[in-house]
This record gives C-alpha cells, structure tokens and sequence, in this order.
C-alpha cells in the first residue's frame, strides 16, 4: 500500500479509544497554548489588516473567529485563526522537526467546529490525528526539506489540517487521498517571509487550503493518488533528501505529540536559551542595564542562521534577533508580548544593550544551549551557561505556567471573568458537547 | 536595484500606451483563446464540484463567471475561472518554458472586471502585463523548476495573477513588491497531479492567490522584500539552478507574448505532432480503422516523459497519452473535446488502436517533432514525418482558426447568436468601456 493511501487509512480509521490517555492529554495542553496564542494574536495590526480584506469577501459568517468579532465561512475564518496563532511565534514547537504543529490544525478545527455542531472529543481526537499527519511528513522530510528554505508548518501543516477536517467530515480512505493530494499541490511557505505578516499568513493558508481540499475530496474533485511518495509528489518535489517510512512508522502507537513544547517567550524558538540565559543573570544579579558594558553570547551556528538580524526596527523583526532578546532579558528581565513590539525594539535602553552584544556561533553549543558572558561598569563579570532552556522537553512548562501564558494573552482581547471562562473550557475541551461554545467565549464583548 | 523590486517598477511605471501594436494584437488572440477555454471547461464535471463547494462559502456575488450562471465573489470567481481556462489543456502554451500563461492572469482579470468598472483598455494592458511577469520568472527557473516536478503554469502565474490585479487596483511600486512576496510564498502545484482535476486547479489557486496577495499588499499587510532573488526565496527554493538576469533582461521591449502559441488539440502540447501526423494520413488516405494492424509511434524522449501513459480510462488521463492523441487521429480523423471524453477513451475501436499503438523514444527527434508509421492489413504501409506541428511558432493557428475554436468550445453552453456576440467582444477587448460585459456575454441564458 502506498504511504499516502496507509496514512489515509490510519486517519478514517483511527477510533477516539485508541487515544492513549497520556497523548490526550499532551493535546489538551496544546489547545489550550494555541487557543492563548491566537488571543494574543487576534488584536495584532495584521491580523486586523487580514480581517478587513477577507471580511467583504467573506460567505455569510457561519464561523466564528477566536478573539475577534467578526463572522466569516469557515474558510476565511480557519485563515484569520491561522494568523492569529503563528503571529507572535509563541506557538507549539516540535524540537525534531521545528514545526509548529498545532496552528493550521487547530486553526481549521475551531473554524469548522465553530459552524458546525462538533463535540469536544471529536475535536480533540480530530486534532491530534492532524498533529500527527503534520509532524510525520515532516519527519519524513527534516531537516532537506526545512534547510531548503520551506516553512514546514505552512507546507506540512496544510496535510494535517486537511486530514483534521477530513476527519470530522467523514471522508472514506480513498477521499482522504484525494485530500492530501489537494493538500499536496497547494503546499506552499518560504523561510524568505521571516520577519513579516507573510510568515504567520502561512499557517493560515494551510488551515483555510487543508479545510478546502477536504470539502473538494469529499464532494469527488479528483487529485493525483500519490500525493506523498509519488515521482513529482510532495516529497521528492519538496525535498532534497527524505525517508517516508517515517510518515508510517509505528502508526498508531508512537504519537509525536509526546515531544511536542510550549514556548515560554514569543520568538523563534532557538532565541531562548539566550533569553532564559540574561533573565536568569538579571534576577540574579538585579543588574542595572545602565551598568552593561559588554555582552557576549555563544550560540550553536543554527542561531545566527535563524535569529540573526542585528539591524532591526520593528517588533516582528525582534523575533528573530536573538541579540534582542538577550537585551530584553537584561534590560527588562522579562521577554513578554510587550518585548516584541515596535516599541519595546525603539526602546533606547534596550537598543544600546542590543547593539553592543556580540554573537559568536559556536559548534560545540547546542541548539538548545548558551554560554552568555556580560561586563559591568565596575569591571564585574557574569556568565551563565544553559544545557536547556526553559520551556523544552526537558524543562517543559506546567500546566500552571501554560495557564499563566494563555491568561497574559487572554487579557488583551476578554475581561479577567471571560478569560477564566475561556481558560476552563480548554482545558476540558473534550467534555465540550459543542465546541463553538469553546469560540464562543473567546469574543469580545 | 532587487530583481524583484525592478520588476515591480515595471509593472507600476508601464504605461498602455509603451505596449507595442504588435504585443497588443497578440494579446487579444490570447484573450480569445482563453475566453474559449473557459467556455469549454465551464460545464465540466470538475468546475461543477467546485462551484458547488465554493457557492455555499462565497461572499456577496460581486463577480460574474465565464460561461456559468453562479455569481461569487470575486476570489472564488477567479478560482472558477482559473479551473475552466485549463480543464481541457486547450489553453495557451509558450514553448520556451512550458508555461501556460494566460489561465491564471486572465481568470483573475475577468473576475476582477467582472465585479469592478474597468475598461478593456486597462484589462488588455494588466493581461499583457501579468503574461510577461509568468513568463519571465518562468523563463529564469527553466528548466529545473520545471524538471523537478512543479508544475510553472501555477507556481509562476501567481505572481502573473498578482502583478495584473495589483496593476488594475494602483499598486505602489512598495505594494507591488510586497504582493510578489505574498505571491511567492502560495506558489505551489506538483506535477503529481497531472491527469486530474488538480492540474486545472492550480491556474485556479494561482488566480485567487494573485488577486489576494495583491489585495493585502495593498492593504499594508507585509511580506520578505526579497521574494524573487532572496537566499530563501523563491528562485532558489523551488529551482535547483536559476538566472535571475532572465526576468528583468530587455523589460519593456522584449515581450514574451510574441512567442505564445495556441493549442489546436485540447491535451499535452508535446503530443501534438503525432495527432497532426494521424490526422495528415487519416485524412490523406482515407484510412479505415479496422484495417489497422501496427501504429509506431517515435518521439521525443520528454513526449513519452509528460505523456507515456498506456493504460488509461478516463478522458482526463486521454491528454496525458500521447498514443490516445494517435489513435484518435487515426480512428476518426479529427481530436476536439469530443475525443477526451471517456466515452472516446472507452470507444472499442479507438482503444484497439490505442492498444495495439508502439511508442518509441529517440533523442534525434525533436520536441515539435514525430515519425509515425501504420501498416495496414493488406500491407501497405504509411509514413508521415512531421518537423513542426500545427499551433506551434513556425504554423501559428490563424485568427479565423482561433475563432473557430472559441466557437466549437463556447457552443457547450451558449446558443449561435451568443457565441457570436462573445467573440465579436473579445476580439475587441480593448474597446470595451467595461469589461464586465463581456463576462455576461458568456453567461448562459
């Protein structure tokens, strides 16, 4: 059977029981940190810009959108909920691949299950099966794929939004090939949009395309069968290198949602050991920023290959200067929302800091490590050197923490009641007898 | 000066009146062309399933679509319209680069016009425009975006898409940019799908991308700056080798229009010359099928690369069998939309001669080029050689052949007086005060 077709069945086969309880609940972790990350997203200038384009061409508002109070179809609506989960990249991170798995998926699913009376559980179990479908062909493709220059949660994230739909729609196995295929020729996200409005649009394309392949399959719009391993399928087309056997492997028993990590600062996730690094020595050290006369930061090469930008204006740029968020975490001790915003970037205390911190890409360093060195005016010298960082498979946020971050989020758009409400609900999304309740709560008054 | 940025320019600076008359003339031939292709593909089965999934989703029907009755809005016309300009591979092709560059440009355009006052004047220059930049970034990808499985009839004309509509809605030159960013970053299609619906579904998906990505740019919604040339962008990620040279060299006075050719026969282009040769001793001998006892078929290697499939079923797999294309021109003299069907793929007497047809690869031919020879079964034996084919550069089709074809395809939906009417409209696109009324012209009554 051909990988694509196994990987169809496996989604229309799939039953909620066969869940293990531990995988459902590393899900209900992830709902709940995109549910946050799109409320943090949903007041952003881009989303806003988005929502003022779609909205006149959008079908009657059948959908709800998280954190905002527009009404859109389910397409227009899973594209804003994309937007506004990969925003602040403050989303999910998969360490083997480095994607981020949960925001096209939950994207489309909130959409859907906003429309359309869908239960918790279907949501949930729907959720993870796309989770799966994204990180395994992503897998399958790290690290040529990604090393090209694709953004893997746009390209990988279109299959499993498609297969998150197709699942609660109740494709057959052969439609369910036919969605990948559809899935498979609109994949599409290059690492050339970092820094701008485009990169976070990618998970929304992917939810709102993954959405429509699966309507198109489901109503018998043809594709090509070998969407995955085919010669000019999604693999061999997309991928210098690849093994499918990992889209396959242990189907079923082995669920990548088990190493799947929470973002406690939102930037590209190889700027935290940095991060953690300078708030560590700042609280431990109530450093005046004034006092800082050098920094000096040992980063593994990947660093500076993704989080290099030194020159920087704006907020979303910050996100991928990992000298930034050195400064911030010195400057502020903290490295929130407000540390990503154009004004905390202008901000001239934080930009004298920037500006003199030195990086220095170190192999022996590794991607989740750091060795920072900071000189004071006196002459003092700190350091602090990290293995791991906060918020990584090792160090993984609580579920208190995971609920501290979705509430800091929360709060730009709800009142403390309706945050608390939103709060509860994803963390029992599954009981939900009806997941638009669950959309419901995160609007505005 | 950025490649992508002095392409841009280009496109914002051109005026109507610097397109030579030449250019102009070709371009109204391209119009006809594609007109009539949307009115062949409007009453296909697959343009059916998509209007019937993106009806119910659309927003207010701003936008008329050509050769159907629905109205949607003008993203959802342009997808519709994108599907029926390529359903039956009957559009325009540019030999240099394999790119069909009208279907996306144009399907855009007329949804656009459809719901907007725009003069035919205005259209015709974005169509030009929008055909050079497919073209271009096409020609400074070709070959080895095309080699390694995309399919540039989607991938390039997103852009084409994006820089016609971002013409007609008075881009900037800082819009338009950022509307080749968002271009770039949708570019998808593989050629995995060949042979079913997705194929026509990318100068869809490349049409709705194009209006959007022009749409948000305008709107302030940012992309990467670099989207052509950068590391990560789209020359290098989705071409193993590139000549960025080739998009911006002679812009302005080379224009790639004048080497465009239009199809006599609705299928793969390279099989072109073995449905000619047929044709030629069909009808130069007035063969009887039945007296056919061994076809041989020799080809260009990259004919029986695109179109070696055998053992086909469906008429859409018909356009993708190069010894379909033969035995139809032998059976019965002639390959129109009526011989892609799959009733004409099913037809005993075509698929005996199908069947019993031998396909042979040499590199001396060339790709315009074919040797076929019949044995019949008292044994006579007939040749035909073929350098070019008819439709190609050196046997371009005339304009009362070109109207011709727009007439064959357009009498699917619309009665004799209404098909008049069109083609007389088309034909002089440039006059119309609005464009909007060609597009009801083809709506079937």
């Amino acid at each position: 059977m051909s990988v694509t077709r196994e990987l169809a069945r496996y989604v229309v086969e799939s039953r909620a029981e066969d869940i293990p309880a531990d995988v459902r609940r590393e899900a209900r972790r992830a709902v709940v940190n995109i549910v946050g990350c799109m409320l943090g997203g949903a007041p952003e200038a881009g989303t806003g810009i988005a929502a003022g384009v779609f909205a006149p061409l959008s079908g009657p508002g059948t959908a709800g959108i998280v954190g905002r109070r527009e009404r859109m179809d389910i397409a227009r609506a899973a594209l804003i909920n994309g937007i506004t989960s990969h925003y602040h990249d403050f989303d999910d991170t998969l360490p083997k691949n480095y994607i981020h798995a949960s925001p096209p998926v939950a994207a489309a699913l909130l959409a859907y299950a906003s429309a359309l009376p869908v239960s918790g559980a279907d949501v949930l179990h729907a959720f993870i099966l796309g989770f799966e479908v994204t990180s395994r062909i992503g897998n399958a493709t790290y690290p040529a794929h990604y090393d090209a220059g694709w953004h893997s949660t746009g390209t990988c994230g279109v299959f499993g939004a498609a297969a998150a739909i197709g699942k609660l729609a109740g494709l057959s196995v052969d439609e369910m090939v036919g969605a990948f295929g559809l899935a498979a020729t609109q994949a599409s996200g290059i690492r050339e949009m970092f820094g701008s409005m485009a990169k976070p649009f990618h998970a929304g394309h992917a939810a709102r395309n993954g959405y429509e392949s699966a309507l198109l399959a489901k109503a018998g719009f043809t594709s090509g069968p070998r969407a995955l391993e085919g010669p000019r399928g999604f693999a061999h087309v997309l991928a210098a290198a690849r093994d499918l056997s990992k889209v396959t492997d242990r189907l079923g028993a082995a669920y990548d949602l088990r190493h799947n990590t929470y973002k406690p600062f939102p930037c590209g996730i190889v700027n935290h050991p940095a991060i953690d690094a300078a708030i560590q020595l700042h609280d431990e050290h109530a450093i005046d920023h004034a006092a800082i006369r050098a920094v000096r930061l040992e980063v593994a090469p990947l660093v500076i290959d993704l989080c290099g930008k030194t020159a920087i204006s704006t907020g979303l740029e910050g996100k991928f200067s990992v000298v930034h968020g050195a400064a911030v975490g010195l400057v502020r001790g903290r490295a929130g929302l407000a540390e990503y915003t154009d004004d905390a970037v202008a901000d001239p205390a934080v930009k004298r800091v920037r500006e003199l911190a030195v990086r220095e890409s170190d192999p022996a360093i590794g991607e989740d490590g750091v060795h920072l060195v900071v000189e004071l005016a006196d002459g003092t010298r700190l350091e602090k050197r990290l293995e791991h960082s906060l918020g990584n498979l090792e160090r993984p946020l609580s579920d208190a923490q995971l609920s501290a971050k979705f509430t800091d989020q929360a709060l730009r758009v709800l009142s403390t009641d309706a945050a608390e409400r939103a709060l509860a609900m994803a963390w029992t999304v599954d009981d939900l007898p009806n997941v638009a309740d669950l959309v419901a709560a995160t609007v505005p008054a």
